[in-house]
């Protein structure tokens, strides 16, 4: 008799978002006059750029003919998208980065998700509290994390490294040592990030105590201040302790087209073995490459057209993320990130709970967040705002906010 | 210090087709002016259909304008698709799959890879033998299949089901009870099938023992006899022991475009555990969705102008597959396969090996073709044409092959 894999049913429930939509739902239906702004979700609403849309077409247009058509992709993406990326990305930032350490993919959740395979079983993670809930849940899948306190809210052979505004919402090098560390900056979700300097102090941990540090570079082109650090590879000694995912999701608007990449300079290894030719093996055995006309959306995003269109829809929702961080300010609340992220972070006023703001929120000023305890324990008493609106709906939201 | 994945290491190097790739580039250079005709490859070389075309141009246009950019995709897929799926592939069948049993992705090699995942690791799996590499490397590299012996290219805790002439090319019922079995019909490499009645066995058996059949239904699209079923839920009691992998690979042309499904019958449970639900927790966790504009053309796929455009595309390359079946039964060769299926296997002559089969081809006719012992020990001495080249060019490489 077959079993299934126990490690899964450790996993509890995802209810974040499911019950911000019972939520939602019901108080739409006790209030069907009210009209409700979403500043929850972290999901993009401009259209795609002209020079990404003029790709696509032309790229369809290429499968319509035999001459044209392409079947399976190389199974790490097309050079062309690889070399793009290496040039642009790293390259002209003065990073040792080649093209044929770049692997083409279908999305950062997906990489983020599948690189703890390659590793054993009995390494130790470390993740910054608040975090993105896919690196701890998928190592909970592949009984990695040991046993779940439902009271903590922790996992016995996980490090937790608050990031609270006691730290200045960045992780402190953890006392115990960890085998792989997972780094999101600019932040998911407090919108905060490092200094170039303070990243180079975890790139010469890591290759202190031989840690591999998995870094999510997914709101990147969201920076705007100079000493911040675009990519790891920025750091010296990167190329020995760090995996680097990119997403075009946030950037380019792809979270409906699927784009992402991870970087594994060659010079990482443990003993004599690559994890360059591990994650390989994996591309080659268990995927079969992103679909050509994506991949060539992506190219159409480092073409000059590309970077002009791009640069406006961020500095669109960087406006949006302005208004609502100056405007929060403006209204007395403790805030946050906003302006090397699209997330705005805020502390809960008045000592409520995230969830006891979430409904506070809803039912004064019928708009939506996320509640930060939805992120980790550490998240309690904060919130969560996002700038991926309409400019419209993101400055009347704040004007209710601020008229509470 | 960190630690690989130790599973991954034991995986032997893939080298079919590297060294298919060494040994035509080696001749090449040898032999500039040869023209060389490959069926080797099971990748498809006719452009996309033109309803697919229109499909694909048509949501593109829909990214490019706020009121109906698609941002992330529902999980589990988009429910036009899963519906056209649910009523074409199953309900018109006379199979009770429901939408939401249907899981839509990017691809079958990455289902059939990624699979294995909800089960246990002390599952015991069978595999038919020749079989398509990747039910068992992903096996390998989840540490499920034992150790390798070099000599007989075998893992000790996988359960073969050898398919030659002596067994018309078909598994028998295993006598050692697996949990999981790895069924493939039309067959991958062989290009042979079996009936309704036989499978129905397999799904009865798979009951009584409390096994889960994974059926790989990629080449369904290629059947021209009346008792071959289409799907396995054609037979009684499939779904408490069966999930179906689909492929739009090889029906519709997509090896380029990615796009795939995996269904899974709530009916389908380990105690109280339903594996859809594993299911959905791994894609909810893992994945995000299929790209909008490729679901969309996955729903062309069921439009009437599509059914009609692919069913052309599909008789094009059966035309090739009887003039290989028949040129070769001409020529002497003992073959199978090519009546339900674009693979043709055949018998190499004069007891040489797969290899020394395939160098005799290279050399004296300029054809490329695949080592049947490429796909497991009792693939030796067997060897697989496939009709995915276009017509001048099978014709003419049969005509070769005729005249040595």
């Amino acid at each position: 008799m077959f079993r299934v894999n126990e490690d899964y049913l450790k996993l509890p429930g995802s209810y974040l978002f499911s019950m911000i939509g019972r939520k939602v739902a019901a108080f739409t239906q006790a209030n069907p006059d009210k009209k409700i702004i979403r500043l929850g979700i972290g999901d993009v609403t401009q259209p795609l750029a002209p020079a990404i849309i003029e790709s696509l077409h032309s790229a369809v247009d290429e499968m319509a003919h035999a001459e044209t058509f392409r079947g399976y992709a190389p199974d790490l993406g097309y050079e062309f998208l690889r070399k793009a990326m290496a040039e642009n990305d790293y390259q002209s930032k003065g990073c040792e980065i080649k093209a044929d350490e770049i692997f083409i993919s279908d999305g950062a959740k997906c990489d983020s998700g599948n690189i703890q395979e390659i590793f054993a079983k009995d390494n130790k993670i470390a993740v910054c509290d608040p975090v993105y809930p896919v690196y701890v849940d998928t190592n909970v899948m592949a009984g990695r994390t040991g046993s779940y306190d439902a009271g903590t809210e922790t996992w016995s052979d996980v490090i937790y490294m608050p990031c609270t505004k006691e730290t200045d919402f960045a992780p402190e090098l953890p006392k115990e040592t960890p085998d792989i560390i997972y780094l999101c900056f600019p932040n998911n979700p407090t919108g905060s990030t490092i200094t170039k300097p303070q990243l180079q102090e975890w790139v010469d941990y890591a290759n202190k105590v031989g840690a591999v540090i998995i870094y999510d570079a997914a709101y990147e082109a969201y920076i705007t201040e100079k000493n911040v650090p675009h990519t790891i590879y920025e750091c010296v000694g990167a190329r020995t302790c760090a995996i680097e995912l990119r997403s075009f999701s946030k950037n380019a608007g792809f979270t409906g087209v699927r784009l992402g990449a991870t970087v594994i300079p060659k010079d990482l290894k443990a003993g004599d073995v690559m994890l360059h030719s591990l994650w390989a093996r994996r591309h080659g055995t268990k995927y079969n490459g992103a679909p050509y006309i994506v991949q060539r959306a992506g190219e159409a995003v480092y073409s000059e057209a590309g970077k002009v269109q791009l640069q406006e829809q961020i500095d669109y929702y960087m406006r949006n993320a302005g208004v609502i961080y100056k405007g929060l300010k403006d209204a007395g609340y403790n805030v946050s990130g906003g302006v090397n992220a699209p997330y705005i972070w805020l502390e809960t006023p008045k000592g409520m709970t995230s969830w006891e703001f979430f409904d506070y929120l809803l039912e004064k000023a019928n708009v939506v967040g996320t509640p930060g305890s939805g992120f980790g324990p550490s998240g309690e008493g904060y919130f969560r705002l996002t700038a991926f609106g309409s400019y419209e709906n993101t400055a009347a939201a704040i004007e209710r906010i601020k008229a509470l």
